[in-house]
């Protein structure tokens, strides 16, 4: 891994600290403390009885983030080539983000920030980050279906709102509410006993409305879902197959150049023969004269 | 794309104009402006304050929409050609049914129609509209389960509305009550919290009604899911084996004329093997005489 | 189908005549009618006014399909041979017991039977037997995980009644409530909100035996599905590839018999050659001579 | 099976004797009936009249397990292999367990470990023992997303009791209520109308924090799902797929044998061609002589 010459600048010596594992493995311990540290202070007992100490302890924690960013940056080559890696941005921006917002009006932002450090566990933690790259890369290809999907649900939430804003005012009171509501409808949550039922005591017609939702909406997500099992089962099909059948063209190569060579070896075996051919009318007229 | 001559009809000049990106892109804009207009009219507020320019709006989109369908109808060469394709009919129903509905006796049809209408985004998009395609093409394999499936529903329907019309008039008080309340107990919605349980205090041999139901319901649905799945699978599937067969089948071919031009080679030199034989055979008889 | 020679006993008569298509729709005809009655004799209005006329309808239906049944038994060559179909078994019964329940102390009874006899539609369309029969032929692959689910039910179902039986008496109050709630704890119908935080409000560990079983239960249903989607893909897959191999190694055989063929061929032709270099042996002893 | 000669020591005849199907029968039907005991003890009134009768049945029972492990442990050859086997273990615990939590102060874990024995019908059933490890093998390649799926759960029970102590302590007063909420959440119960509404109702941007985690939780949950689905798929082609490529491959070899043979008779035939090449000009030479 390291058969390269010594580090010599300040960068070599840098790029070697923060690629050595045991700087992952100090960052990955950091991100738990700060884990269990966001842990305890939900606990409102502990949390009031030592303001202070957690206000240090998050002080800490921000700044040796702040300086392990810095020197992975000042690591990267061009210094630019950091902000190429998309995980490196995310970091970037959650580091960042606790500085920015520091002050006394961004208590909840300040707070939430200091929980989702702990999803650096996913760009420290090699594995996790192909695992989330890999989850993050099948949505691309849902993008029909998405907009699809959204094209239903605003048709819909548009209906639903005119037909029962008076009926349900807490469900289809305005377009964002009944936005809510068609997310609860299709993940089939209280759709009938919560949402249906007690319009439908008022208006006998509105089953058709949730009925037809509930097919429809059911039915493209399930479609949605197929379509990513299926995506999957061929990535893992395409990668068996095409390595069967390239092995199978290989023997057959294989068996056309031992043909080759069985032509050329033929057609020299024709070639002497015609020479024995003339050898013998040569020898013919020899005898004869 | 248009290597064809200059248009000269008027019916030329209008299939140009048609198929024309930029139509698409003005057509899909005006659906967004419509959807648009149909999302704010939902706010009380607003549409109460400005109805007749709401009004004005809906009528210049409708004539704009008139206009596209009419432009569209006059391009197609013979002029019944256009009402083949499925979505030419979609674009034209939803578009005819603004004009015959105005009037004040189907406002909230009419207001339904207006939304409708943001689903012609669907048929504008083409890659939208080959996958709704695509959805509504595995419909029909689903033929059998969905005719077995309403079976299913149909007896369960009665024998609940015989057996539970008193218990639980709300849930099974008439034959589309009880088939919506088996929709919403397939749905594994509030089935034994809101529809069973309370039958069950009362009937205490209810839950075999209920618990068949959900068993065989479900069972059906999903076996109705595994097709879907397993159709698309095996599409997948017949993709890339046919081809990898094609190709390997190909390089048979290949190898078999390989062997039949070694076979001429070899029968080319068996006769000039037998050419030999009689030259030396004729050597033989001038040297003994 | 049928170029047999002309029936000439009874029994040849009435095999031709069941086995008409005519026969069938007929029969399907007969049997929608059953389920048209049936559906209108919930509405307790109409019923209760011709309370005679749908016993009258109901008698006529029965005698009609025990004729047929009756037909068809009769048609049947060694006459134990209609017993052999498993569908012949079912539609015999759900006639037989609308004969043996008959009377006044049965009502309900037969009420249901009447509704049953419309699950004989599936026996009647065949391609509706045949799913049917493939639904049901995945049943006995999931033999070990049906067991294996039982085990779990039943001790989660002794644990709970022995636990929660004095908290929560509707849910967990003798052994069958017990296997009922957890039946709806594995549908996930109100798991939490119904069963659990009750129970919980009084048993802070009880959360325990509610995860517990809602991870092995949904993990093992889970797996229950996943054998029938893998049992199904597989399936196909098996139809698929078989083919292709055979195809491919029909080549493979045709390659080989060509190789015989020349390889009879090249040793012809060392057998003439050797006979060449005899003659020339011969001749040069000749020569010599 | 038992073509060995006739075990001597006492050990060779335990082991043929643990090892014959009539002792895992005799085991099998101990444990149903120890089955069938504790069910009964359900029952409350059954259990009062008769509470000697079950502690003497159950101090029964455990013996003969005790006695069964004992035996078992006797006859594996060397004495600690028999701790090899994971099932070995685990029948050793759970009759353990027995014994070591006797007494009055652990009456609930008793009774507990008492239903728990008929866990023990996987590990004597040889084809249940199977599908348990077939079903606990998929979780270790689960790993990772298991990892991500408690990060996640972790950031959003932290952040939860953070923002919603306050408003909704039934449901996320602390951390731990906090995780039973979001699994309550993530398998969909009651997640809108029990656990996000009433919340909806006071702080108007919870849909944010609800339908995020429902997004997240259920694409981690259903990728879970998928990767189990792909794994078995890919496992069931596996199985298929590397079969007909070795068939094939074998076939191949058969044809370049078949080549390899008929490469060297062409040879053969070159040599045997240039020795009458020789022939023919020594003739010549003769005959010009």
């Amino acid at each position: 891994m390291s058969t390269e010459k010594k580090p010599r600048t300040m960068r070599e010596k840098a790029a070697v600290l923060v690629n050595h594992p045991a700087f992952t493995y100090t960052v990955l311990t950091i991100i738990i403390i700060n884990a269990i540290i966001v842990g305890i202070e939900t606990y409102p007992g502990v949390y009031e009885a030592n303001r202070d100490t957690f206000f240090l302890a998050d002080r800490i924690l921000i700044w040796i983030f702040t300086i392990e960013i810095a020197l992975r940056m000042y690591a990267a080559k061009p210094f630019t080539s950091f902000f190429k890696g998309a995980w490196n941005w995310f970091d970037f921006l959650i580091v960042a983000a606790s500085h920015v917002f520091v002050g006394a009006h961004f208590v909840t932002v300040l707070r939430v920030l200091r929980v989702l450090r702990v999803l650096r566990m996913i760009s420290v933690i090699p594995s996790l980050r192909r695992l989330v790259d890999a989850l993050l890369m099948t949505i691309p290809a849902l993008g029909n279906i998405l907009i699809l999907m959204s094209i239903i649900f605003y048709i819909f939430a548009v209906i639903g709102t005119m037909l029962y804003a008076d009926i349900a005012p807490e469900y289809f009171g305005n377009l964002e509410l009944s936005l809510l509501t068609l997310f609860q409808v299709v993940t089939l949550e209280s759709w009938a006993s919560g949402v249906m039922r007690p319009i439908f005591a008022e208006d006998p017609w509105s089953w058709i409305y949730f009925v037809a939702f509930v097919l429809v909406g059911t039915f493209v997500v399930f479609n949605l879902f197929i379509g990513v099992i299926v995506n999957n089962v061929e990535k893992a099909n395409e990668m068996e197959l095409p390595d069967v059948k390239a092995d199978l063209k290989e023997d057959h190569k294989e068996l056309a150049k031992g043909h080759e060579e069985q032509e050329t070896d033929i057609k020299e075996l024709r070639k002497e023969v015609a020479e024995l051919k003339e050898l013998l009318i040569e020898q013919n007229k020899n005898i004869k004269n």
